[in-house]
C-alpha cells in the first residue's frame, strides 16, 4: 500500500508540466508529506507553534553568554507581539502556543502563558544531579503529547516546535555526543556567543557532566540521557514529536536544539523521522555534524541563531510551496506541452 | 547621509530583542533594503513578477534538451494557472506579467500576454549572425524599463523577473564567460537536463560562437555581447533590472540565466547590484562560480531548475520576513530584556 502510494506520488510529480526534477528539494518534500498523510493530494491546515520555555541548572556554570531571567523576560515579551518568533508565527500564518513547562519565575500573571510547570524553579544541575526525576520526565513527555493533541483536535496537521531555555545548547550537545557516539569537543559550540574562552569552559563543564552521567550508568538507554541530561522543554518538545508522528502530522524541526530532540525522538520511536522537516542548519558548532549524523539534509542555511524555532518558521513557506505544486501544477497532458524528456 | 542611515539601520537592527546577529541572513537583508529605500523602516508593496518569453536561435543546433515550441506551450499554459510560476505568484501575491517579446508563434489570442514582439521568430541564431540589430536591442531594453515603470505606477516597490525561452542557458554561459573572463568550459551545463553527450556537444557550438564573436569584434564592450549573443527576454530582463535600480526597487533575482543578466546590468550601471537579491543557486555548473565571481551569497540552494523565475519567488518570504523583524521586533529596551551581551 506505501509502496503504491509511493509509486503513484512520484508519477504524479514526474508528470507536472515541468522537466523532470526540476522543482529539486520541493519534489522530495512533496513525497514525503503526501506519504505522511498518506493521500496524493495532501493539504497543510491550521499550522501551530509551540513554544516551551523552561530553566536549566546547568546555566549557573557559566555556560551560556544571557543570564537566567532572559527566559522570563522573553516569554513575557512573546505576550506581547514583539519577539521574533511572534513576526514569524504573524507571517505564516502559525497558532502560537507559550507554554511554560518550569521557567524560574512566577509568570501566573499572563494568561496567555499556559502553565504547566513541572518544576519550580527549572532542571537539576547536571554537573551535580540528574535534570530529572523519572516521574517529571514523564509528566514532561505526557504535556508534549497533550499539547499536540489540543493542536490536533483544533485541525491542526503541521507543527513546528521552538524553546526559550537559557543554557540549552549544554544538554544538546551532551544528547548529540552519546546518541551519536561524536566526541563532545565536536559537539560544543559558542551558543548564542560565547568567545573562545567561554567554549572552553562550556567544554570542561560538559565534559564532567558526561562522566558523571556514564560513571552512574556505565549501561545508559536513551530515555535515561534524556531523563538525566535533559531539560524540561527539551523533554515536552520530545513528547510532542512523538505525538504528533502518531498522529500522521508534520513536524518541523529548527535548529541545534530542536534537532537534538528529534534526534532523541528517532530513538524512541520508528515512527518519527519520516515526520521529520529539518529546516535550518545554523552555524552552531556541531549542527551540520549532528544534521549529517542523521542522515538528513536541511532546507535552509540562513544564519540564523536565535531559537525559538524561528528557523522552522522561516522554511514553512517552501513547505508549503511543495504542497501547492502538488495540488495547482497542471500535468503535460492536461498541459498540452510536449513532454521534454 | 547613506553613511549615517547605514549606521542608523545597524544600530536599530543590533538593538532588537535577540543576540546581535542571531537573525543572520535577515539582518543583512534588512539593512541592504533599508539602504535601498533610504528608510529604517521599509516595507515591500505591490509585488510584480515579469515573466519574460522569447524563442532563440541557437536551440537550432540542439544545445538543448526541449524543443522549441515548448516555449510558447508554457506560455500559453501560464495563461490557465497551470505552471509553476503561477504556483508560487499565488502564494506569494505577486502580479503576473506575462510577456512576449519574441515568442517563435502567434499568441495574439491570449490576451494575457502582453504582445511585445521585437522580433517574429526570435533571436539570431548566433553559430552565424548577431542575435539582435543594435535596434532590436535598444528596443527591449526600452521594453524591459516600461515594464517596470508600469508597475511602479501601480505602486510596486519589489520586482522578480523569470524567463521561458527553450536555449537560453547558452547565451547566459557566454555573457558568464566573456564578462567574468572565465573559460567557456566552466560556464557551461546541463541546462534542463542534457547528457553528458549533449553537454559536450552545446560546448562546441558555444565555443563556435564565441570565436566567431571575439573575431568580429576583438574590442567588445559589454552592450555588445548583450546584442550579439543575447536572448530577446534576456535583453529585456536588463532593461528591467536597470530601471528598477534606478527607481529604487528590490530586484529579486532568479537562477542561472537571470545571474547572467543581473552581471551584464552590473556592468552598464554601478546603481545595480545594491538593489539586487540573489535568490537561489541551483545544480547548474557555473551558477556557483557565477555568483562567486559577482562576489555574492544566494539566500536559497533547493535544487530548483525550473526557470520562469520560480527561484526568486521561493525567496520572497525571506525578504519579507526581514522587513518585518526591522518593523515588528521590539527593542531590548521597549521589551524590557536584559541585553545579552
Amino acid at each position: 500500500m506505501n509502496c503504491d502510494l509511493r509509486s503513484a506520488l512520484t508519477e504524479k510529480i514526474d508528470n507536472l508540466n515541468k522537466p523532470k526534477g526540476s522543482l529539486g528539494r520541493l519534489e522530495e518534500l512533496a513525497l514525503q508529506i503526501g506519504l505522511i498523510q498518506g493521500t496524493l493530494s495532501p493539504t497543510l491546515n491550521h499550522p501551530c507553534h509551540l513554544l516551551l520555555g523552561a530553566d536549566h541548572g546547568i546555566e549557573r556554570e557559566g555556560v551560556s553568554v544571557s543570564p537566567r531571567e532572559v527566559t522570563w523576560q522573553q516569554m513575557v515579551n512573546f505576550t506581547q507581539g514583539g519577539g521574533g518568533v511572534n513576526m514569524f508565527c504573524r507571517q505564516h500564518g502559525f497558532c502560537l502556543q507559550l507554554v511554560d513547562v518550569g521557567v524560574d519565575h512566577d509568570l501566573t500573571d499572563h494568561p496567555t502563558i499556559m502553565n504547566k510547570k513541572v518544576r519550580m524553579h527549572g532542571s537539576g544541575n547536571i554537573l551535580y544531579e540528574p535534570a530529572m526525576t523519572e516521574e517529571e520526565t514523564d509528566l514532561c513527555l505526557t504535556i508534549g503529547r497533550q499539547l499536540v493533541d489540543d493542536c490536533y483536535r483544533e485541525g491542526c496537521n503541521i507543527i513546528s516546535i521552538g524553546e526559550m531555555g537559557i543554557g540549552n545548547t549544554s544538554p544538546s550537545s551532551l544528547w548529540m555526543s552519546l546518541l551519536l557516539d561524536i566526541p563532545l569537543q565536536q559537539c560544543v559550540g559558542a551558543g548564542a556567543g560565547l568567545n573562545n574562552e567561554g567554549i572552553l569552559h562550556k567544554l570542561d563543564i560538559l565534559e564532567k557532566c558526561q562522566t558523571r552521567f556514564l560513571t552512574a550508568h556505565p549501561q545508559w538507554t536513551p530515555l535515561l540521557v534524556l531523563q538525566e541530561l535533559g531539560g524540561l522543554e527539551m523533554a515536552t518538545a520530545v513528547g510532542a514529536m512523538l505525538r504528533a508522528a502518531e498522529l500522521h502530522m508534520v513536524v518541523l524541526v529548527d535548529g541545534f536544539i530542536m534537532s537534538a530532540c528529534a534526534l532523541m525522538a528517532s530513538r524512541l520511536s520508528p515512527q518519527f523521522m519520516p515526520c521529520a522537516i529539518f529546516c535550518h542548519v545554523g552555524d552552531e558548532k556541531g549542527h551540520r555534524l549532528m544534521l549529517q549524523g542523521m542522515g538528513v539534509r536541511p532546507l535552509l542555511s540562513l544564519g540564523l541563531k536565535l531559537g525559538e524555532g524561528t528557523g522552522a518558521l522561516c522554511a514553512y513557506p517552501i513547505v508549503e510551496s511543495a504542497v501547492r505544486m502538488l495540488n495547482e501544477m497542471n500535468n503535460f497532458h492536461d498541459a498540452k506541452i510536449t513532454k521534454y524528456f
